[in-house]
């Protein structure tokens, strides 16, 4: 059985592969709000992850929220795992600003979205990929 | 410093302790919705925790995660760590299902909340102190 990515997140903006997850950026400009993706066949929820995996999928969670937080000074960062609509186990780590246009809502409540423009699609996903290079 | 339970925390409904987190029941009979909260001071995100406190909080949401999967049979669980308007760190654990108000949209989109009445209260209680009990 091999890794496929489900078609509602294969249209996300792919950026790396850490060890255990391919990272997605959504295309979303009022909140840097990337998604962590275990690669590994029919998972739906973390309790479907080895041990293992889970505790390497919470080092590359730390990871990636104090890039976060360190890059884009938020005020929160929001992570959840929801999976109702789509059920491949994709984990979402957005950080949120007293300023953004959902604040103090999640952004799950606040349905317009605004896209980047291709210019700043493009350097966030440089700059993303770059940051992300860093894990050891 | 010692820990103190955030005023928004202590109207939920006490559950029980486990070794790091204290766990609370939101008063809404559509899904049985848990809440998770590490016992330590100033936490507001995992990434404020210690990594082995880190290791331990996902054996406890692995532990509550099972225990919901096999009493309540959901058709999803969501977990997130949001904390926009409780800073307190506290991960809402949550069974969902496909005939649920809320499903498919998130339990933060959906505002109704109805409350058990008070029979049902005490036997979701002793039902969940119970099956949380068995934590090894």
């Amino acid at each position: 059985m091999t890794f496929t990515l489900h078609a509602n997140l294969a249209k996300k903006i792919y950026i790396t592969d850490l060890p255990l997850c391919l990272v997605l950026l959504e295309d979303e400009k009022n909140y840097p709000w990337l998604m962590l993706v275990p690669r590994k066949p029919n998972i739906s929820r973390t309790i479907d992850l080895s041990f293992s995996d889970q505790i390497q999928l919470i080092k590359e969670l730390d990871f990636v929220q104090r890039m976060m937080w360190k890059e884009f000074n938020p005020t929160q960062i929001n992570i959840a795992a929801i999976g109702n609509k789509t059920s491949q186990l994709h984990i979402h780590v957005i950080a949120r600003y007293l300023n953004d246009p959902a604040w103090p809502n999640t952004v799950w409540d606040h349905s317009v979205r605004s896209k980047y423009d291709d210019q700043s699609k493009y350097s966030m996903t440089e700059r993303l990929k770059h940051l992300l290079s860093e894990y050891r």
